[in-house]
């Protein structure tokens, strides 16, 4: 999008992406604005399945209280949660004509192999850098001015005459924070209470790229968990404590390559995590990522440095996942938020925000993992991507698959099709079915592996004779006959793994 | 909210709405702008369930393709799709000091009861009645000015200086069209096409009201349908035929009282329905608001006067739902739009964006149902609300209610409450389980009343000796005794309404 350097895969699956209707840029149809994307009819199959499989480990698992809040909110908000002035950019403006302008790091990133951390210098700073390293603009060449602060968040006045100041949402945090004590109050609750959120955020980007990395609207999920800073033991802990996290502590990231693999337990032990509470959401992090199919080597989590996270952050791991066109990319934020927020509003809305509990009054701390989902999606098909000189094919894991799977009749006569169509029928109560009948079967074939779909089933003319289908394997494709009246149950044991493909019917071949 | 007159029953859903978290204003610690609401936990999980019963109806059972769009596009779409235009109020300004704003029809509305129709009016002939009727500010009392046109959408500028002109949509619509021809590509498809969203829409209304019946900020819900005018024969529409629209055609609005209550194919033999797509689509709305619970007799379509519907608009009815205190509310708009949103596009963009389909180039045309989210689940609750003197519940249906089941242990001891716990594992794989074991059994069935849990499941001294509970349901607060290994069973059979429930148990009492 952005003139961005792409290898080989990254590019290749945007193709893809492109092509079969995973997504595409917002208004395509026009020159499109950087950082706005749609997800077609295959994308959004995916983000529901990624919605519900979120919502079933954070959510009803958790015992959290889901709400669903507005995007647009008045500015006292944004005052208040410190955003109006601290959630900025630093850019530079060339001195040229057309005055180009740029996000500082990125263009000493971009431009000079710089090897120090950009995170948290100030605008002198990197006005320093760009000066001793004679950074000029790179579209025009001509001088750069003094690097300043940008605010990313978008204006939107409400009001016949505009004279209500509000701003679209740069995170969803706040609305849980605003939304605590009426959740508490209302649900009867006690510490700690858990809020989910699953919605939009906007930030105004300088540079978007990278397609899913930096966009201008994305969707997260999130989970606040409001505790009571004096008690951070953690039921559920036990059941976590020998589950090994891939951690690169913050005192650690100067002399270490690999993150350490280490239990909990161990970490807390060490120091490196400073309670239960936290040990247990970062496990519970990894695991979720782990059973979304990535491989736990390409997973880690880095902690920030104390220069890195924002004042009011007690701790701060990055989850990271790596890609090879992009590196770690930074896909959950893990934020202790100590109670800044809750006091914050309370400062600003004039009201306590303290729960009484045990004969206390106690103002929460608050402690988020936080989800980029379209970040997360991209790194999904990124991972899932194979190409093995002869086909292509992605290995979604099925939960996740646009379509579960596909019924082809082998020819659109003898009675085939209408076979094939009455197979869609039974099976499309439980699982997204795709059904194709045009061009040759293998053509078919590589149409349905190109977008994931894990299982296909053909009708042939055995079938007529005999009741039975062949039944075909992504990622290995194997094929096995299968009688039709054990179909059902087949599949279902396939997609929860409870049966190796080659016992799933008579080997074909 | 804003002034309007509310009868109790309007008033009083609101306030249980807020008291028990269904919903609030958004940002309500501080002052909160008008039309911007949150979904509280309870109100949420109506809304999920909303959505999974529409996405069933109108996604996978129509084969819709269902895309995920962004909120925010650039001012050419807006441009080609008649909205930097066209998407205006009709406002009037006191000549007063503060000079207040006021849209001139609902000024007109509330202050005289003006007999004829003000949809379709000019500014001049709005001008003319507020000066004949001598209408002034009704908030200082001065004159009011000339009837000007105030465009509805909310600006939002991109980029470092603001310089992309964006807007926030205030409809889905245009993404679907905008997507036509991508999706048509890339899934290979062929006419009719059909397109499905389910996002948020932004207007910058002058008079926030009604709780959700005028939001600034809401969900919709759209179906678009793509079809080759040449062919509007439909083959589901034999499955609707015999069924009884309830139907205001424009030519009778001024002569009865009464929707005409008529089968779909009468309704089209009479000309009151132009063809068998419309016929099929209106009958499928109504079945999909009475499957919701709400009684037909409250529900009807309008159809809208040439002059009050879009000029490119060929047919367009209104579903409307009547409630005591708003009367009849705009639920579901249901609009044959021609082929004016492609061809618009196609002029500005440039391309063509017909299809080739047997032997022609075919610019399809578009039909959408496109129903309010919020609405309707504002008048669900109000229509669930009931009140006999001695107690309040809701009467939602099952599938749409927050909690499916209640358990409570009749007393906190004697192992009733791990009891209790035990059985809110078994059951909530499949339903959403409401716990709560404080205060009096009493007080508990009143709390789960008031938000509408169809089924209370007690533990009491008797389960521990024979391993049976109380069922106690909502409507009647009829009891029985059920054995627990019956429990789930009876349960899903009482949901999905194949058991009565006098019949799911011994009868108590």
């Amino acid at each position: 999008m952005s003139g961005e350097k792409k290898t080989t895969i990254a590019a290749e699956v945007e193709a893809l992406a492109k092509r079969r209707g995973f997504f595409w840029p917002a208004a395509q149809l026009y020159n499109p604005v950087a950082g706005f994307w749609n997800y077609g009819p295959l994308g959004t199959a995916v983000k529901n399945n990624f919605v519900d499989m979120w919502r079933k480990w954070w959510v009803r698992d958790e015992g959290a209280y889901e709400i669903d809040t507005s995007d647009i909110l008045p500015e006292i908000v944004w005052q208040a949660s410190g955003h109006t002035e601290g959630f900025n950019d630093k850019q530079v403006m060339c001195k040229g004509k057309e005055k180009h302008r740029w996000r500082a790091d990125i263009l000493i990133e971009d431009t000079i192999k710089y090897e120090g951390r950009l995170e948290g210098k100030t605008t002198e700073e990197l006005t320093d850098i760009i000066r001793k390293n004679k950074i000029k603009c790179p579209k025009c060449g001509a001088e750069l001015g003094e690097v300043f602060v940008f605010n990313l968040m978008f204006n939107v006045n409400v009001g016949p005459t505009g004279e209500t100041k509000c701003y679209l949402k740069p995170e969803t945090t706040q609305s849980s924070v605003l939304d605590f004590p009426f959740i508490y109050r209302s649900q009867r609750a006690k510490l700690p209470l858990k809020i989910a959120q699953i919605g939009k955020s906007f930030r105004n980007e300088i540079s978007p790229r990278q397609v899913f990395i930096r966009m201008r609207e994305f969707w997260m999920a999130e989970l606040q968990i409001f505790f009571n800073p004096a008690n951070t033991e953690w039921p559920a802990y036990k059941s976590i404590k020998d589950f090994k996290v891939r951690i690169l502590p913050a005192n650690l990231r100067d002399t270490v390559e690999e993150p350490l693999d280490i239990t909990v337990d161990s970490a807390i032990a060490e120091g490196y995590i400073p309670n239960k509470l936290i040990g247990y959401y970062l496990a519970k992090v990894q695991q979720f990522y782990e059973a979304l199919g990535f491989d736990r080597k390409c997973l880690r989590f880095k902690e920030l440095l104390p220069t890195e996270r924002a004042h009011y952050s007690k701790v701060h791991w990055d989850f990271e996942i790596y890609t090879e066109d992009f590196g770690w990319v930074e896909c959950v934020n893990n934020a202790w938020r100590s109670d800044y927020d809750l006091s914050r509003h309370a400062k600003f809305s004039k009201q306590s925000l303290s729960v009484f509990e045990d004969g206390m009054h106690i103002l929460p701390n608050m402690y988020e993992p936080s989800f980029g989902i379209d970040r997360t999606i991209w790194m999904l098909m990124l991972h899932a991507y194979r190409n093995d000189g002869k086909r292509t094919w992605l290995a979604l894991p099925p939960a996740l698959a646009p379509y579960q799977v596909a019924i082809f009749p082998l020819v659109r006569r003898e009675g085939m099709d209408e076979k094939a169509k009455k197979l869609c029928e039974l099976l499309n109560k439980q699982l997204n079915i795709f059904y194709d009948e045009a061009d040759s079967i293998g053509r078919r074939y590589a149409r349905a592996d190109e977008i994931g779909i894990p299982y296909c089933i053909t009708v042939d003319g055995e079938t007529l004779r005999s009741e039975t289908v062949t039944l075909r394997d992504r990622d290995t494709t194997a094929q096995v006959r299968v009688a039709i009246d054990r179909l059902q149950e087949v599949i279902e044991k396939l997609l929860e793994k409870q049966l190796p493909f080659t016992k799933a019917g008579a080997r074909i071949k």
